[in-house]
């Protein structure tokens, strides 16, 4: 999977200011970018009386828009997921993945901070916090960046995340939950699939594979 | 893969009003319904100055808003994905995907006909019709329904796509591309990664797998 981190500040502290310059900074040196935001309140992408929202809202779970160099999905979800199941159903093929917010999930993190909107850090130098990015400095253990250094900042990234050694990755998602492997399970699955589709026409040679899986349910099982 | 039907028309002859209403009364009949549209001049679907917008616009290739009962993605692509490759992707667990358009795909198809605005159907019987809903009758080797007779259509529908034994079915997704498979190898496929995941601990029991692998580029092959 390609390596996550978590922009995280307190409310209106610029996290999605900061990003934006970010994500143009590194893709500026090449890489391929995606961003998770986290919203609790559910949210309204669609266009009302556009098609795919007519689609929508007549009972469809998902529905999806498709254009020679964009598509979109959107989806019904029963149970939220995490940003590891995420990443692994859509985000696969990239180099690096963003999140806004997810102060609470176990990504290494970097905290926006401005001294005019708020007094005090979101984070501890225990929340796997790597860097902190403000216009007011803070003595941490961990590296600090002025809110306007973004070279700085996609520095550490790419050096930290980015220039290490690409090795093959697997991931492996089970009833919409992402299912973490022992790295001799990885392989096995790794070495396992890839044999199978080496001996497919065609399949040699693919950077990407994906397999889905579905099993009929029981009898009492209908969804 | 779920069965897959295409609702195709002459422009203005109320595919997304028939699609409507057919997906309401599927839907009350217990499946869980997915829609695909095409969008040959690209589209716009989130709104100017969301964070996911500010996201996009920075560059990221791909983008996701995350809710408890609710997913998007905003995806970039090198190439348009083809019907097969969208379904194995992001519609495996649902029972049925009806999409608009996509004449020239080899989806059955249900023709939407209004005499108020064309003089002619846009298919002919060879190009895998399996219906046509109209307010002009048709004398056609193919069942014919009056425009509004939805449940007589959902009839079809679910008497020749829905009612069938499900059996396991596999997809492979090849550098974003589905790749179809024999009936034996598609056995292999399922038969080797069920009884991998059977033997992870929480792998048993599980109806939906999907594996993802990414193989490290060469060093001229950089994305």
């Amino acid at each position: 999977m390609p390596p996550i981190i978590s922009i995280v500040g307190k409310s209106d502290s610029g996290k999605t200011t900061l990003l934006e310059k970010l994500i143009a900074e590194i893709k500026n040196r090449g890489y391929h970018i995606g961003t998770i935001k986290h919203d609790t309140h559910g949210f309204d992408i669609d266009r009302e009386g556009k098609d795919t929202w007519r689609h929508k809202k007549a009972g469809a779970s998902t529905v999806i828009i498709s254009s020679p160099n964009k598509v979109a999905v959107i989806k019904d979800i029963n149970e939220e997921r995490d940003i590891d199941a995420i990443t692994a159903a859509y985000l696969q093929d990239l180099d690096i993945i963003f999140t806004e917010g997810y102060k609470r999930g176990s990504k290494p993190k970097v905290e926006v901070f401005r001294r005019e909107v708020h007094q005090e850090l979101l984070c501890t130098e225990d929340d796997n916090l790597i860097a902190v990015a403000s216009n007011q400095f803070f003595d941490l253990k961990v590296p600090f960046f002025d809110i306007n250094d973004v070279k700085g900042l996609a520095n550490l990234i790419e050096d930290k995340f980015l220039k290490t050694e690409s090795s093959p990755s697997v991931s492996l998602i089970l009833d919409g939950a992402y299912a973490p492997l022992k790295p001799f399970i990885q392989e096995m699955f790794i070495n396992t699939v890839t044999g199978m589709v080496a001996a497919l026409k065609g399949g040699k040679g693919a950077q990407s594979i994906q397999i889905s899986i579905t099993l009929p349910a029981g009898p009492t099982n209908k969804r």
